[in-house]
């Protein structure tokens, strides 16, 4: 039986590639990690308690994994995951591990079992391959790690070696978490970040009280287009003093507007005391995002912009489970035309960052990178979500690169729930661009030390700088 | 002068990968074919009859031939190809063959070069270049071969080793070539697929002269949408009588619809009755699709969707020569949206299987691996038509592995007409997908073991399970 | 420190391969340059005075290189691009230069880096890398050599070996420089392009003021349809007898349309005499795209369709520095409907050439190839503006190859306006085309004398041929 991890997966076949490849990660592999943008838990870091169980851990939670068991026949139910109506669900996770594990076959290819094959390896000493006949052998060997103080979410952490980690909350969120992390004492860093689209959505649920929320929360009038907008203002300025350094966007279309100010008060009244029309509620969320641009030219947050996800495309599972079910699906996404408006407006602010992501990867080469090579205040991010991924990464560097460079991007996410795949995500990020870099050496593009410090940026200093981290 | 067919052709250049892609290869090249979705002519299979000539077996009826020649100035007429009006076309096959050996050339990196190239070595024992120097050479081989009693299609079809072949026929269809190749005691698994276009989309040539027979032939009432789907009920039972395990669908779109009954039934009444508009056409289909979903819920159908095309794009050549002349154009094909009202009704049922095929290759990534990745319903055609080819089926594996992993998908398809490009069809896919196993292998990403088994699945256990087989 | 230029540069990196791609390319590199279409200057060719300075040679004229560094934060006046209210700018070519040189890290793994690279080594004699510490060694050593006879634009011309050279002019152009260029008695060949852009789109500066001046310019009535169209034909024939063998036609989209002469007549007298709307400035020059392949039909002059840039993205770099200022941006465009009035009507057109480019790679595979690969009178021009670059030529043959072969391309463009780059565009175009093809060898889909064959055919023979040069 081999290892479970190479320690040259990833990189190139040819061996002088494979060589320089080698050589540009033996340099970097050790950087500290730095997570500008993710969905870790931030009660993980302020409670500090240990993960229950194998399942818990890594099944339950992860939409990358539910989703593929669910596409081949197994019921989410089977999986734990938790029914709206409290129907009862397997409640074993044991048995929910064994269900896993002897599906591990349909992930071969796919990043997810990547990340785990690193995690399991690494964290836990596995060396044989996950199947069936391994499933108690790793279960029981992950139980017993867990519950040892090695194994709490702070020491690993600091196994991590993460410098800092992003996690990402709604203006409505109290924060408590970040208060109590650092009433706590503990050096970890860990900041939010602002991501306000339970207020600026019109069609999120609860819009309307959340309104109502978010102005007894300010001390703002939200029922105005100036108290509203002053409410983000001081909302903004709670998250910065809990280290925000960044807000993020969700919105199905890339559309941005820049509305007069009475017709943004009307659309925001209409929005407001509803009924509203999708066209209304499009509009009122592209003048959001124009407004948050006028903000970070204020208040210096980055602006992230994450569009093109259709949710929850399957209204049964919706009805049964709820969000993020793995039942978003990407949409074809336009950026020319609908970033226009706030580029007309703030482009041209050197003083701005506005990082774009994209799960449309026809926009890398014909929209993204010219937008990116052009105007001082876009960055492009890495590839996101379904394209977190080894191909997806090549695919973004050979079609981006040339146009935009390297130096309008900003480095990885890791955009995760999963804690433990943390480490795996940024190994893979760092093994692909150093296997790139070794291709541009290799046919002489660049020569080798240009090479070195290329992923010296792209790990590390390009992070922090694009995030101001 | 080179052999014309190489051993290690199509494996990927690095020596350690083109190892690990002979191995995979060498377990799995001998498997049988199972080909179940082409379009051969059954009439091969019942009657037996020998290909008159070199031109009449590959030049006349490839439209990939074809169109290649017509592109580059060379008239249709000039080709044997008959037209519509009667008026004299070239009738020496032998001059046919020179004109086509003669612009050999134009196919160079082409799939239909390769295809050739390996009937021309294995069928024929040729193993210098088709060129004019070398086009009688050719001619005389191929019809001495072609006369003796070993290139008679049945026997083609034992060496071919084939272990089944779906042929595709219409409802009006007496599929009375199947019925010979039962009476004639020959082993030779041949069997049909449900193609219900002529009876289905309002715009098909003869449309509602379709519907009337349909009725006479089914002894439904085609007059009623009841009796109108029932005619379909019918006819599907008739076809799987006949081995029928799938259902064909080639739509413009790939729209769907989910009317309620009684617009279901106005609809119907409109198309049939006429006249209709496009809209009121394109509704049809999509509600036809959904409809085909119920049923197949109920027979057991395997349902295969092929959207995208824009039939008879260059009107002149349609008017002089007909349908299917190289005059079929791809366009931009959404699936999100599209599909919704079907999967809305059926997308969660693991016991239906919709196998969906693109002519945009934008759409493997961002839309068909995330929806094949998620609805227990769907699962991935391969890459067809334009995109069966060695750069396709590349770009194929590398979009839409890493979301919908291997097991979303179905193995290879050679959709043909041509029969003796069907091993080398075949031989293509399996050795485009040896060498991208072999790559995984030699990145690490996945054992060799794994990529044996992956590469036995692909070529076998996958087509016959996804079509029931 | 290694030299700028490594002999194997952009070849692939397995062994076997490169030693393939070296053969070929071997015996195609000093091919002379055949450059059919570009926006080189005339004056210089008319005029052959000295280039002034390194920055002015470099840096001012090249919209790639001053996009990437405006895109960084730096000012376009800080380059030397001149604004449109005369407000001064740095003068300073030393200083321009120097800011450059210390941000040419920006350009790894651009294009921009290889061409320029090129042409340090080989016109200057460079072999250390240009950077802040070595800007004064470049500017003094290229400076210097810019003062010798040698460097002049006619001693460059044939040390660069171009066989022939196409600028492009606007129909309103007089070509003095042309008719300086034939009077001087200097032999290298340049010739003209019929650009009519000017006086075809009606969103054109100046449009209908530049159609009264077409009409003095050649005698006919340019206030009647039939009059402007005579204008064309006669314009046409100014141009040809100046060596113009095709037109350029630079649209919004591929749109083309067939109007009865009545609706043209009308729709000709509303764009005349204004106002017009958006639908009816695309209807117009829809409609003379068809009017101009007719009248390639009557000339010979080979058609040039460049369509799906949206100009001047940017309106305060627009209002502040004019047009071409980097902030043209690609977006989606559409070929199969839009192309089908003009198709209709000459698609089957053996003795027409229409060569068609795209800013949008997803109409390679699933647009462009299928069409070309048709069609009789079409060609698929070489990679364009952001996709000239060595990533954007491999996507290209990747998607195109396989369905419309090589024989319905027509061989690499320059397009620049950057003259010292010509040599190294060309170079690079021939470098990737060689790797390509010993791909094609290494895996055995064609023989090392059929890649021998193709690598002439693309870096000479076809664009002679296409282009009628």
């Amino acid at each position: 039986m081999t290892a479970l991890i190479h320690p040259d997966r990833l990189f190139p076949a040819d061996p002088d590639t494979r060589a320089v490849a080698r050589r540009l990660y033996a340099a970097i592999k050790d950087l500290p990690i730095v997570s500008p943008h993710g969905h870790t838990d931030p009660r993980w870091y302020a409670e500090n308690r240990p993960f229950s169980d194998p399942s818990s851990m890594f099944v339950v939670p992860d939409h990358y994994i539910f989703r593929m068991l669910y596409s081949q026949g197994i019921a989410l139910e089977d999986l734990g995951i938790r029914r709206k109506d409290g129907a009862p669900v397997e409640s074993d996770p044991r048995a929910i591990w064994r269900r896993f594990a002897s599906h591990y076959h349909l992930f071969r290819g796919t990043p997810t079992r990547s990340w785990l094959d690193h995690a399991f390896a690494t964290l836990f000493d596995l060396d044989v391959r996950l199947s069936s006949t391994t499933a108690d052998l790793y279960y029981d060997r992950i139980a017993e790690r867990l519950a040892t103080p090695a194994y709490l979410p702070r020491a690993l952490f600091e196994r991590f070696n993460i410098e800092v980690i992003a996690t990402t909350e709604s203006p409505l969120d109290p924060l408590a978490s970040h208060e109590a992390i650092r009433k706590s004492g503990w050096t970890g860093r860990v900041v939010t970040a602002y991501r306000p689209d339970p207020v600026v959505d019109p069609d999120f649920e609860g819009f309307r009280d959340n309104l109502v929320a978010f102005g007894t929360l300010t001390g703002s009038d939200t029922t105005t287009w100036e108290g509203y907008l002053d409410a983000h203002m001081k909302r903004r300025a709670f998250f910065k003093s809990y280290g925000a350094t960044s807000s993020d966007h969700g919105h199905p279309t890339a559309a941005t507007a820049d509305l007069a100010r009475g017709d943004a008060e009307a659309l925001y009244e209409k929005v407001r005391s509803g009924p509203v029309s999708a066209a209304e509620a499009e509009l009122f969320r592209a003048q959001m995002l124009t407004e948050m641009a006028r903000m970070s030219l204020e208040d210096g947050l980055v602006m992230q912009i994450h569009p093109g996800s259709m949710r929850n495309h399957n209204p049964h599972l919706f009805a049964q489970f709820g969000r993020d079910m793995g039942a978003d699906i990407p949409t074809g996404t336009e950026y020319v035309r609908a970033l226009k408006p706030l580029l007309d407006r703030f482009g041209n602010e050197p003083g701005l960052t506005i990082i774009l992501f994209t799960l449309d990867e026809t926009a890398y080469s014909r929209e993204l990178a010219p937008l990116a090579g052009h105007y001082p205040a876009l960055r492009l991010g890495p590839p996101w979500w379904f394209f977190d991924s080894v191909e997806g990464m090549k695919r973004f560097r050979e079609q981006a690169m040339e146009t935009a460079g390297f130096y309008n991007t900003v480095g990885f996410n890791d955009d995760t729930r999963a804690f433990p795949s943390i480490p795996a995500r940024h190994d893979v990020a760092r093994r692909v661009d150093c296997g790139m870099l070794a291709g541009l050496v290799t046919d002489h593009r660049i020569g080798e030390d240009e090479a070195a410090e290329l992923a010296h940026d792209l790990t590390y200093r390009l992070v922090k700088q694009a995030y101001k981290l």
